[in-house]
């Protein structure tokens, strides 16, 4: 059956998912970026961004798993730009250029209406106003057998677990500090939410953890 | 020049140094001892409670450097035990039992007073009313030149963090979710308070980090 998951998420030692302040130059805010060293050095992420090489171990394995049997994207608005508000125009098509590395349908949150957006290598953008439940079943009807990915920021995240429909979560922690910036787990109680680590995996530069979603009763 | 360090302290994914709802049963509250893995299997801690055997890797090493050159200890009261308010009489004498771990004089911040108690081994209790800065002054003419240590628990911790006296911060991450407890760095500014990530290593149970304060200008 299809699941609900979130993957290659990273989070700082001190809990955030992303910096604070994103903005054009700084997409994942102020040091954000370096959450995900142990992602960028994998020949998984080489490939996806069109270079040779990278590495070829078990980080390599999350990040290539992360992009496994994917039939639909959902993000927050903020993962897809830096623009709030209103939408001015139709010019901002996301942070990835003409190709983007999604290659299924995209469902963007966000309260202000715009036209769905086909881009190059199968990635459409749709924008979804209705909330969280509704871009859900959007997600699945276009998945079909295949599995739902969230893919972030935090507080898109956040909220999907707090209605308990995310059925797996990799997250990579990682060894930075950020100091402020966008929170993942603080005052989430995942244990009363249904969730639980079923494993984990450490690798040079990340501690991976995969929490499930114990079935209810 | 002696230091102020912390070592060897665990921290789940979601923030916590301890569990919830600390008790007599459960000194480092509801889940809070599943944090400790990385270390109850070392040879470091095997000694410590004088049993043969245990690992001799790295997770070892940190264990064994977290008791090296100290000369004073300070803990919060919930440390040191679950009383709280003040003290109903003179039995209670830590979790420990007769010969405590510590084998050097040990700071407990307190509220209420209390006369000392010297244990076997070396270990002598003393109960500061004062606040952290008196205590530190304390333990340093205590300690001479070896370094003094901030056993716990978190909320201690974080106040020394937060008068920027801490010098080293040795952190154990760990793959566990508590869902509640006590945070250890939440809403703590680590950079601006002058600490960055000096090195890490990763372990089959643990992400290690070295948390160092930039010497200020």
């Amino acid at each position: 059956m299809a699941k609900v998951r979130v993957n290659a998420f990273s989070v700082s030692l001190d809990g955030y998912g992303a910096g604070p302040e994103q903005s054009l130059e700084q997409p994942l805010g102020v040091g954000g970026m370096s959450l995900h060293d142990w992602v960028r050095g994998t020949q998984s992420f080489h490939q996806m961004v069109g270079q040779e090489g990278g590495s070829t171990g078990l980080d390599n394995e999350f990040a290539t798993r992360a992009m496994d049997n994917l039939g639909a994207w959902i993000l927050g608005r903020n993962m897809f730009g830096p623009i709030r508000g209103e939408w001015p125009d139709e010019e901002w098509k996301g942070w990835w250029g003409p190709s983007p590395p999604y290659h299924t349908p995209v469902f963007v949150l966000t309260h202000h209406p715009r036209a769905s957006i086909e881009m190059a290598g199968g990635t459409t953008f749709h924008f979804v106003t209705e909330g969280i439940q509704v871009a859900l079943d959007r997600a699945r009807a276009a998945a079909g057998s295949k599995d739902i990915r969230i893919g972030g920021g935090a507080s898109t995240i956040r909220q999907y677990l707090q209605a308990r429909v995310i059925d797996e979560m990799h997250l990579a922690l990682v060894p930075k500090v950020l100091g402020r910036g966008e929170p993942l787990l603080t005052g989430l109680d995942l244990p009363a939410l249904g969730y639980s680590v079923a494993e984990h995996r450490t690798t040079d530069d990340a501690l991976h953890v995969n929490i499930r979603k114990t079935p209810s009763n």
